[in-house]
């Protein structure tokens, strides 16, 4: 269910760590050794979080038993993002309405005022 | 820091409850009772979930002591958007190689094939 997906996913960017691993693998594939060594984290730390990715959707891992190296998922993106577009049409007419608003009490600019 | 902000956005987001308040909270103010009834949930229950969504910045409440209206605040949805944006750039171009690859691959029609 798309429901559970959104949680899954948005509970899955609710870390830095995990945000920082899709940013990186939004460049291409790479092994938990190569996602490691930027981190400084441990491997096993990062295969923690590897988990969560992968449990969400977000990544999937080759089938090569040595290196099983992770891939970035779009589709839980693309559904998150779609989940936000909603809000994208509230607030960017929200803000629209502010900039009507401050354009209405903005004092008239010299060229304007009549002496 | 904005890195925290989206933690915190992100965390608040992995709540399907909390995501039927933001979208109720979209169409307008609210109070915490008029915000429980749809939801047949105990109004503590409801008061819980506004919490999150006030200290992720999510949410305000506004100071009528009796009602404290809630109000969507449109800031932190702009800026996961911000953040999930640049992946669709990523995974649209994915989309794209994808559709020119099944083009490829495709049979020619038949006003291409000449006999």
């Amino acid at each position: 269910m798309l429901t559970s997906r959104l949680d899954a996913t948005f509970a899955a960017l609710a870390d830095p760590t995990r945000r920082a691993i899709l940013a990186r693998l939004a460049s291409g594939e790479a092994s938990v050794l190569e996602l490691a060594e930027p981190f400084a984290m441990s491997q096993p730390a990062i295969s923690k979080h590897l988990k969560v990715l992968e449990r969400a959707g977000l990544i999937s891992r080759g089938r090569d038993a040595q290196r099983r190296p992770c891939r970035i998922e779009a589709q839980p993106l693309a559904e998150a993002t779609g989940w936000l577009e909603e809000y994208r049409k509230f607030w960017e007419g929200r803000f629209q309405r502010l900039d009507d608003l401050l354009n209405e009490l903005k004092p008239p600019t010299r060229k304007e005022t009549k002496r």
